[in-house]
């Protein structure tokens, strides 16, 4: 039901200045349940945004966008795409950059990342790439045209958000085992 | 990115004996974050079992199982597979039963399941038949063979795991809404 693949971890990070997502390099960093204390996605509930449409915003909800997964494979894919040097983790917003996962941003819901302090977390899906880290990545680069190529060029390479599933140490350079679920496709089909 | 369904609530039900997984029906249940209180599911943490073999048994990790739910569309196929009048959803533990979602053990992860009250549930994923209520199947069915059939036949049609989203009431015969998350395959593929 699970395979293990191993992956590292290149960089940790956090976004912890007012009003901005995004984030700033650690050495590491001590995750709870909820996230990551002092991370602006840090909390077991959130306030309901653009990205929950079915609740009024600001309604209180459960918080599955804990912490967010890039990997270095896809966020060279997307700048090759947008036909600049990098995109950096930070100009995403995401806490974790990890190298070592073919199409990571397909990586199934239910799959587990196990650190080695015992730390790990719940794969909650796909991130769904928005204009900001475009405008950005656009700041960075400002004689080309990226903000409004970003969303498409980065679709299912934006990587994954994560709830957390035991709370932890995660350090730059960790080796990480993700436990891969597999769906087994062994329906039994009715006869009539 | 999300398709509305409509579903019906067939029922709904809480387990509090202690020792037993098999559920009792209720007019009404309160859900909060975490699950419904005093249902033997409920928590935001939960321990780890047979279910999550990264981690040793026992180990405190958060509960993505708090709230069951099967369909009725799906029980029935369970019945005429193991060639009985009816699974119950009470038999398998559920929480709720639901009616008018093809294939509902398919349900994306990601999906929404709103209700009237406003209470929410987030789809965590298939849940994974286990031996145990093909126990309880066969003591109600003494004279067939049925407790080693159960996990198979009941692939992909044993319902999913919900975390709560947003507390509230949910009621025998509320009409929900499911907000189906679909994902856009809309990748750009690198040209080299």
């Amino acid at each position: 039901m699970f395979q293990k693949i191993e992956a590292k971890v290149l960089g940790v990070f956090m976004a912890t200045e007012k009003g901005s997502f995004i984030t700033e390099e650690r050495a590491e960093v001590q995750v709870e349940f909820g996230g990551i204390p002092g991370d602006l996605h840090f909390g077991l509930t959130k306030k309901a945004g653009e990205r929950e449409p079915m609740y009024e915003k600001g309604t209180e909800i459960f918080n599955r966008r804990q912490i967010s997964i890039v990997s270095a494979e896809e966020c060279a894919e997307v700048a090759q795409l947008l036909k600049i040097e990098e995109v950096r983790p930070e100009w995403l917003g995401a806490n974790l950059i990890v190298e070592g996962i073919d199409n990571f941003t397909l990586l199934k819901e239910g799959s587990r990342i196990v650190f080695p302090s015992g730390a790990a977390l719940l794969c909650e899906g796909a991130n769904h790439p928005c204009i900001h880290p475009g405008k950005v990545i656009q700041s960075q680069y400002p004689e080309k045209k990226i903000a409004g190529k970003f969303v498409k060029m980065a679709y299912d390479r934006r990587g994954i958000v994560c709830v957390v599933e035991k709370p932890g140490i995660i350090k730059k350079g960790d080796k990480a085992v993700i436990h891969s679920y597999e769906h087994f496709k062994g329906k039994v089909e009715l006869s009539n």
